[in-house]
């Protein structure tokens, strides 16, 4: 697994070692001795590397989100989320958010529905490189069923989802932050109406 | 390192084995075989273990919110975020706010201030059972200065977060999720004027 194109030395960052303790095909744990531009000296920092994945906010023509119930085993729950995947292919983002649209909703961009990139974000960088790319996929429409993973696939209006989010029900990473992405950029309301 | 209260074998859930990889002060990789209340077999997952944490928007009398800049090695970059910190002992969760917020920012609850959890999330479900609980901690007052790996710390308006939001420049799952729980529990406006 290797450094991505967000995430490189550069500007006065520099990695003087790196010592591997687990990798597999999802993940690396690596400690390394990593000098900052901040830092006199060299830190040691145990980091997770993990693939860099996409998060979708699928709308319908009705302006409802799609949400994905799937059981989380690391967190031993069933949980709402916006459908996400990761990306195999560095060069291939928005062929992976089609690709996670079709697989996990059923749903896929209509004629004249839009793909439009909102930038990215950090899972938990105190302790992974792990990042998600944003992207609004307005204008979805049914054309099968979810792949067997996905206990239920659901459109939910803005109203639904602020209740969702206010409630607890709504409380993973990559749908709290499309959110609140998505309404700083005015294409989310808070406020929406029922 | 254990399960923590949210997390943990119960309604169909159901650990069967537990092999560990890698583990140190401040995670731990381990391929668990699992039984699912929906799948009919186990399913072999692994994940990585990781404390709670607490995140912490912090409201000044101004009704501004604090961030502050760190280094993040994993990510090779200083970025803006709200304070967090990890929680040490599972009955001390307040501690660990007030502690935080005093360590990383320098300000403390003042008086007349109040304290409000405001639920939990999960930074990234699908390989970490790491959770935050959300903290507002409004009514908060400057009674020193920030530890030394924070590079700054300042007060921003909520027009000047949604800005930073909508820019890329606040890009990390603890600020960005925080901000839509507090606008989905009308304590924040993604519309607010300068």
């Amino acid at each position: 697994m290797q450094f991505s194109d967000l995430v490189r030395d550069q500007n006065g960052w520099e990695t003087r070692s790196t010592t591997t303790h687990f990798a597999d095909d999802h993940l690396a744990v690596v400690t390394e001795s990593v000098q900052t531009p901040a830092q006199a000296e060299p830190k040691r920092w145990t980091t997770v590397r993990r693939k860099a994945a996409v998060v979708i906010a699928a709308m319908t023509g009705e302006k409802k989100f799609l949400l994905v119930r799937q059981e989380r085993i690391p967190i031993r729950a069933a949980i709402w989320e916006m459908p996400a995947g990761q990306i195999d292919d560095a060069g291939a983002i928005e062929e992976t958010v089609r690709r996670e649209l079709r697989e996990e909703t059923g749903y896929e961009l209509a004629a004249d529905g839009e793909l439009m990139p909102l930038g990215h974000y950090f899972s938990s960088p105190g302790f992974t490189d792990e990042h998600g790319y944003f992207f609004l996929a307005r204008g979805v429409e049914r054309v099968g069923a979810s792949e067997d993973s996905i206990l239920e696939c659901r459109a939910f209006s803005a109203a639904e989802l602020r209740d969702m989010i206010a409630q607890n029900e709504i409380r993973d990473a990559n749908t709290l932050s499309m959110c609140a992405r998505l309404a700083a950029r005015g294409l989310f309301s808070f406020g929406a109406k029922e």
